[in-house]
């Protein structure tokens, strides 16, 4: 029976979704976690490789048994040999041969910032502190200039090998958390008040495919916009240019998010 | 000049607020910090004495320095000398002599539940899991019962040792997270994604003072309650019997979290 599931993890402690020759990778864990339950080996495929540090609350992962088992059981069964910052949030059965990375039409990736002086202690492993007074207006214009299909050559980190680097781009969004969510930090439970609403910034992307490191060039790209360094037309040259130099800084792995993967179903 | 100051922190790692013969304590953190900065040995006050485990977005605490700095410079001085999961969010001159324990008139805690099946990597340092359908409505019922002043000696901890188990409390409210909570949690970032709001029960209780372990063996008492093992009346009950044996268990201390303390005024 192949399965589907949707895994949550706190990347904080771990080398990232897949498996390295050194660390532990959250789909070593799971692979781990299976062979015990299976008794043999079981290879497990996932959505998308996040990097070491990188947060999911969405990623998708598919992987084939022999053994019959309810799903509800196999999440418990699974849930109970992983720690505690990797949890699967559920489980279906899917059909043969369903791959959760070449199934996968779209992915959504979120980036939160925290533009307060100070970040609580609930808050600091999840976003990149950024104490300044950001021009989120020029975040936004630029961030738009993204969607589209594009080559993306310029946001792509060192040492990757891909065949192409165009990409399609659906949404590519920036802003302030809305007013709910500031209502909820101001009214509600510590980990939710951490930072309050408008000093925390969001950015949401959807794409068909992510370059390396793709999200955090485009936001290390956004923030030097946001302080003013560079004018949000300098988002459409950067893109044009086609070259890594001409991008900002990598943004700090700690506030990204997989937050969804779009299989065109519910 | 006395300085008071608002303290966030994580209370996982620590043994609490307080110093203790083994292990770090916010307090003994705090000491140390204003040892390096002051020069010499500093006192601090803590307006709640929290234990190991239990969290704070509001902790007061007082000190006076015979240094001279701007309460921003202090702030940031502090920082700079605590761990991340220990934060001073706002510092300011308090008159001569104030102390954050003998001058509170309140304090508020917060007790945060998770009843999903799974709990998610980014609460479940912050709630008590209780996979169950619980009856919040009996529970609100019985958490009313609480306010007013009464003796609260059947919901003290052992091993206490105060002149008095009278106390007054404000407030005692169980309630699901309002609906901006779980809008929040359904739109919105990772950690705030956590549980969805439906899913998480909030206890709030503001009083003048609280024994040892009060909220948790409170707490403890309203799980049996909303698991329907007691009716909502047995609360009443556990209060006039002045038995600790009658009330439930103690809830874990990582759901705790002391969010505020008042001082009659802003």
């Amino acid at each position: 029976v192949t399965f589907k599931i949707k895994v949550a993890y706190d990347g904080t402690r771990y080398v990232g979704w897949q498996r390295q020759a050194e660390g532990v990778s959250i789909q070593g864990l799971l692979e781990s976690a299976l062979r015990e339950i299976e008794g043999r080996e079981v290879s497990v495929a996932g959505a998308g490789r996040t990097d070491a540090g990188v947060h999911a609350t969405g990623q998708v992962a598919s992987f084939a048994l022999e053994r019959v088992m309810a799903p509800d059981v196999l999440m418990r069964a699974l849930n109970a040999h992983l720690p505690h910052d990797v949890r699967v949030m559920q489980a279906v059965p899917a059909a043969a041969g369903f791959h959760a990375r070449f199934a996968a039409r779209a992915k959504t990736y979120l980036y939160r910032l925290c533009t307060h002086a100070v970040v609580t202690p609930f808050e600091h492993l999840y976003v990149w502190h950024v104490p300044a007074a950001l021009d989120v207006g020029a975040m936004e214009r630029a961030a738009r200039v993204l969607e589209g299909r594009h080559d993306f050559a310029a946001f792509q980190g060192a040492g990757s090998a891909t065949r192409t680097t165009e990409r399609t781009v659906r949404r590519s969004g920036m802003a302030r958390a809305p007013w709910w969510i500031a209502a909820a930090a101001a009214q509600s439970a510590p980990p939710v008040a951490g930072t309050a609403g408008p000093d925390l910034l969001v950015y949401e992307i959807t794409g068909d495919g992510f370059l390396r490191h793709m999200v955090r060039v485009i936001v290390g790209t956004l923030v030097e916009i946001g302080r003013g360094r560079w004018p949000s037309e300098r988002m459409g040259e950067v893109l044009a240019s086609g070259d890594r130099r001409c991008a900002g800084p990598t943004a700090p792995a700690a506030g990204l998010f997989l937050v969804d993967v779009d299989y065109g179903d519910l």
